[in-house]
């Protein structure tokens, strides 16, 4: 009964059942003598329950009704003309007009085209269509200088005699094909095509990969990790490039609007692989040039928490190893550590190993996490996940194929049904089967490449000494991580930005700034050289110095 | 100083401010006692406004504090065991030791690996780590008849010779080689070999696809509507398969928690390629058989309207032309209905027109969406965006390319730089371009393949019809959709899936059951005959026909 009156007085408006209150009554605005019934109610028969279950419940309906009207209004891209009288997308209710309108249209499918044009036509004239928000992030995200100096590449690229003013790629992460061609020299044609009989590409093969192909990739991974632990084909699955890996198992490990730490600098394609698609956030933990870029366990720690803090959940910690962009080695501990974290907090551990096979000859051990997880017996292995790219180390990239290595029976089971949306193709499939499954192939290409990684290695960060640029300690990978603070106008990251426009106009070099890989001291650039032949090192040092020169002078 | 008086007083607790007032205190309960302070405010100084204002706020500081410690509960897969101490992942709040442990680890780096182990081994025993909580949508997906029976003729595939009694597969959206290898026949190995150079695949190349690629996919589109459209090279964005760009075109058109408007019976594999991964979700439109399962847009405007009444919003519409599964074709006048409901509801139109090059010979016109757009100069273009598959029409699954061709820039943008995650391979697109950019070959092979599609359908439809199924008319693409409901037990999805699991086990054939579809009326199915040679025609009826005995000495 007492839930009736209040609507009772409220019908009645300002004729209040509970007249006779002096307490509020005093201020006799207009916006007081609206509200007088609910004061009745407040003060008079419920007193306090209902003074305080009223509003709540008012504010609650406003909020549902809020809601529910914003969802429905169409944003400003979407509104029509305001002279089509059927059209009431901004109404929260359906128009009453409607099942006229729509047995109209039904009656229209019948008509002479022509007469339905005329019917309808009013409402074409205004109308926007808008595609999802998300996608803002998408096209915002292809602004960056990573994006921006891959397409100048693409536009005037450098060609020793064809375009010897064009612009020298060192930003993507490609390896040079000179170790490949001398394989094929060895290995004629017919041995790669002989996988592409037109009855091995023309049938449906398994998304995730032809078994027979990850017993190749297993055995490839082996002698790429110098034999120290052997892989399991049955937990790998194939998918169409280590993007697509990196996006799978952001989707199977986190929900919407969960987090991954990920030690900084970092991969600038995380951005787009880990987040874009998914919902998911990055929470960057910054490595410091001071500690050489290691990784801190107290600042993962403390980011972890003030994630937490934020109401952030994380559901694990991406790490790169080698290390893009420093190309540093992580030791044995510093896995160990990781994975101890990783337990600690309860959270997965995403090892990015896609340059594991180009680690520098002659150079710092290579320890895979899954080598980490094979030495213990009791270790709870269900949260590690590899990633491994066939085409990196293999200079492959075009045959866009990469694997998950998973320890979770329930990450390779949903990993296995999502490659159905981003398959790796069966001519890859045969091509990389009758590549890698060659045990001398594998054997003899891993040593050449890493041989050739370490000599231009050698001879760039020689070079860029030589003009005063400092390089961090690399051991594998395809990058040199420099220091041209020096250079800079500023020490700020529009400094940092200046001089990358200088390196790609000026200098006709596309190389990557720091700020691509959330460094967050300026002036750092990762110089991908492993596309770079011995040849091609002069041609750069001679660019770089020009933009040295211009920069000194200038400043 | 209005203001500062509630806090006063709920500070002071008991002792209001402003006692001596009837209204409630009568009560006398415990809770009544407790809030008292808040009444004084109520009715004493800050009056009505206050009485709404300080129960609004203490509501919604409710909310936010609950919100808030709900995001950090970790679910129960994450809970470790209750002997941890360190472990306080329940609490909202850092650790208070957290500090001290990140310390450790720090440490920890640095020591011999077996110490480090025996420090941390009491958090290591009772841990398991959560994956995300869609993946259980994922895992869930697979365990449908679509998946199952697709892994059951993976495990026992029908050969003529090689295993007479394995499953036959009329499930798989898949086409016969035959013509294609014929094609071969006259166009010797090293047409496509060529295309095949190391040089040719060993480097990245656009993840959109080659220009090259492009103009001749819009070639041979073009010659797969009898060339009554043609096809703009820069409108279209590769992708490594038809799921994936229909995955691509959910995520640009549709926010997370959006819907589109799928009329069914529609293909099984939209839940997963436009809603695994993105979010969206799908209203069915029901189509029935006493209407021929053709779209009613009194129907599908209804659910439009419903979707919005509950608070859903529409993005756009998929229809599939030829439809699958029925196989019949949309008219001209059925496009601009669809064309002309998306405009006058501002929403985008999805036209999956993976099976345009297989409408049987002699049969109805095809007409593409593109080809209606085509022909009106005042049309807003931006809404329409086409799904075409290289693989289905060519018998070329194993090549993984699908093609986007879309009106709106924004949606052509960003699907470009979604291909990073799902490109179509090197080999791939220099196979298909060796093949499709042949003009004599495009012509031949289209007319080849209707030809036979039409052969088998008919067969196939006679053959069921003498066992007293029933088929829709169809005109193009893969499939019969076939009435069995004359077969099953009961009139309910119950009895279909029985039937589905007879069709399987007793008779070894894999069809998919409209359940699969969606289709709202039980006992319809969907063959696919595509993938059969006329010689096979005769074992499947044979075999149905068992099944179909079986099934009427059961009821």
């Amino acid at each position: 009964m007492t839930r009736t009156e209040p609507y009772r007085s409220r019908s009645s408006n300002s004729n209040s059942e509970n007249p006779g209150d002096g307490g509020a009554s005093g201020g006799g605005t207009t916006a007081m003598r609206v509200i007088v019934p609910l004061q009745g109610v407040v003060q008079g028969r419920g007193g306090l329950f209902l003074g305080s279950v009223i509003p709540c419940a008012f504010f609650y309906f406003l909020q549902f009704y809020l809601k529910r009207n914003r969802k429905d209004e169409p944003d400003s891209g979407e509104q029509n003309s305001a002279s089509s009288p059927n059209l009431d997308t901004n109404s929260g209710f359906p128009d009453p007009t409607r099942s006229q309108s729509a047995g109209h249209l039904t009656e229209l499918t019948g008509l002479p085209r022509s007469l339905s044009r005329i019917l309808l036509s009013p409402r074409n004239s205004g109308g926007s269509v808008s595609v999802s928000g998300r996608v803002s992030c998408v096209i915002k995200g292809g602004d960056s200088p990573y994006y921006v100096g891959q397409k100048r590449v693409e536009e005037d690229p450098y060609d020793e005699s064809g375009n010897p003013d064009g612009v020298i790629e060192l930003g993507l992460a490609q390896n040079n094909k000179l170790c490949l061609d001398d394989w094929v020299l060895e290995n004629p044609k017919e041995a790669i095509s002989d996988g592409l009989s037109i009855s091995g590409i023309a049938s449906y093969e398994p998304c995730d990969g032809l078994m027979e192909l990850k017993m190749a990739v297993a055995g490839f991974m082996s002698e790429a990790t110098k034999n120290s632990v052997s892989f399991d084909p049955s937990q790998l699955v194939l998918t169409c490039g280590a993007a697509s890996a990196m996006e799978i198992l952001s989707f199977c490990l986190a929900d919407s609007g969960n987090a991954f730490l990920v030690p900084t600098p970092c991969s600038p394609g995380y951005d787009r692989d880990v987040k874009w698609r998914t919902g998911v956030e990055i929470i960057h933990v910054p490595c410091r040039s001071a500690d050489n870029f290691s990784i801190s366990m107290l600042v993962l720690d403390r980011a972890f928490y003030q994630a937490k803090k934020r109401g952030v959940r994380i559901r694990g910690i991406i790490i790169s190893n080698p290390s893009n962009p420093m190309g540093s080695l992580l030791s044995r501990e510093n896995l160990y550590a990781l994975l101890d974290f990783a337990r600690e907090r309860n959270i997965h551990i995403i090892s990015n190993e896609i340059f594991a096979g180009s680690v520098h000859e002659e150079e710092g051990e290579f320890v895979s996490m899954a080598e980490v997880v094979d030495t213990e017996e009791n270790i709870d292995r269900e949260r590690v996940h590899i990633v491994y790219d066939l085409s990196k180390d293999l200079s492959f990239p075009g045959l866009s194929s990469a694997a998950i290595y998973s320890f979770n029976e329930t990450v390779l089971s949903a990993s296995r049904k999502l490659t159905t949306l981003s398959p790796v193709s069966s001519p890859s499939q045969h091509l990389l089967i009758s590549a890698i499954s060659n045990p001398k192939f594998a054997q003899r290409y891993v040593k050449m490449n890493r041989q050739r990684l370490q000599r231009i290695y050698t001879e760039l960060v020689k070079g860029l000494k030589e003009l005063g640029i400092e390089c961090t300690r690399s051991n594998g990978g395809f990058f040199c991580w420099a220091d041209m603070r020096g250079s800079m106008s500023s020490y700020s990251e529009k400094g940092e930005i200046e001089l990358w426009n200088k390196l790609l106009n000026i200098g006709k070099i596309n190389v990557i700034p720091g700020s691509c890989c959330h460094c967050i001291e300026p002036g750092w650039f990762r110089f991908c050289f492993s596309n770079l032949s011995e040849r091609d090192v002069p041609v750069v040092m001679n660019r770089i110095r020009k933009v040295c020169e211009t920069c000194k002078s200038q400043n």
